[in-house]
């Protein structure tokens, strides 16, 4: 890891950045902060579907929700906009050393991301092995591949090092996993040229 | 309109459709479904944000929300994927007949919206005028400049008729408003072709 494990900052006080990287969600959240203000992407984390039961209904905005249900999302959790591209991911975190069980992503996820690959999008997975603190982007194309051809419930940590890429963690952004994709357009507009 | 505002169901239910455009969020949901379902587009509307503060916490994702509040959005309500193009829209109604009220929108939705365009997406305004039962696409770019060059806080019904396109209202889809986009796609790609 290229970051210091603890920074000093103006007011003394210490501190520890060993933990940041623990919640993926956060990581991907401060680097689409960042990708915003720098004017990068246009990315966001969709709120969580809650289906409301009881409201305690009052003025100016204030209502309190007093019973409500979590759903399951319909599609993946971040989409939006670089570069003219629709962009849509999911990202799961494993504690699992060797493989990412496939359980951890809904059948209808699946489905939209081939849905929105066969139009055009850009879709892929954020994997973090958090064990082994690795963070890693599989395009949802190699995503089908796997569950199309392979038979197994997890896909193997190899597939990622092999077919997927390695997102470096730093300060700011945390996770900049656009830089990856910036590798993936760049192999698909040499394809254009060569047809 | 040119549907009926009664049909006959084979269970002999007598189902009013009269009042069928009352709700433009449902309107705008059932076509995305249809759209969805022909494989023409990918747009969902995105879930409301809330914040939660009290959880009693169940296994198996049974677990029930006691407290919670909802939130102000931080972009547009739908988004997604139309012939490789980034779709994103703010959908309102309103019972006034001459005008729409700027205050409908917030200012963040606003500036959303000039990022997306920005960046190649392609972003607009549903507006229903419900008393009237008319609903209008307004391209982001035209809610832009009247804004810069308007001091008045509402948009004037004639902005719509002039700058803005009619959305047909139909049995199914509901309302066709991609048949609209389609249009302002084609005058994009010829102002392409000119250059």
């Amino acid at each position: 890891m290229n970051y210091p494990t603890g920074i000093k900052r103006n007011n003394n006080q210490i501190i520890n950045y060993s933990h940041r990287g623990m919640n993926l969600e956060d990581d991907i959240n401060q680097t689409n902060t960042y990708y915003r203000e720098k004017n990068i992407a246009y990315i966001y984390k969709k709120p969580t579907p809650i289906k409301v039961t009881k409201v305690d209904f009052k003025k100016n905005r204030t209502s309190i929700i007093k019973e409500a249900f979590y759903m399951e999302p319909s599609t993946t959790d971040y989409n939006g906009i670089y570069k003219g591209y629709y962009i849509d991911f999911e990202a799961k975190e494993t504690k699992n050393k060797s493989s990412f069980p496939l359980a951890n992503i809904h059948k209808h996820q699946i489905k939209h991301l081939e849905n929105i690959t066969n139009h055009g999008g850009i879709g892929f997975l954020i994997v973090r092995f958090s064990t082994l603190n690795k963070t890693y982007l599989l395009k949802a194309k190699d995503l089908f591949s796997f569950i199309k051809n392979d038979k197994r419930k997890s896909i193997p940590i190899r597939i990622f090092e092999s077919k997927g890429k390695l997102i470096k963690e730093n300060y700011n952004p945390r996770l900049d996993y656009l830089k990856v994709v910036n590798e993936f357009l760049e192999v698909k507009q040499n394809d254009k040229k060569e047809k």
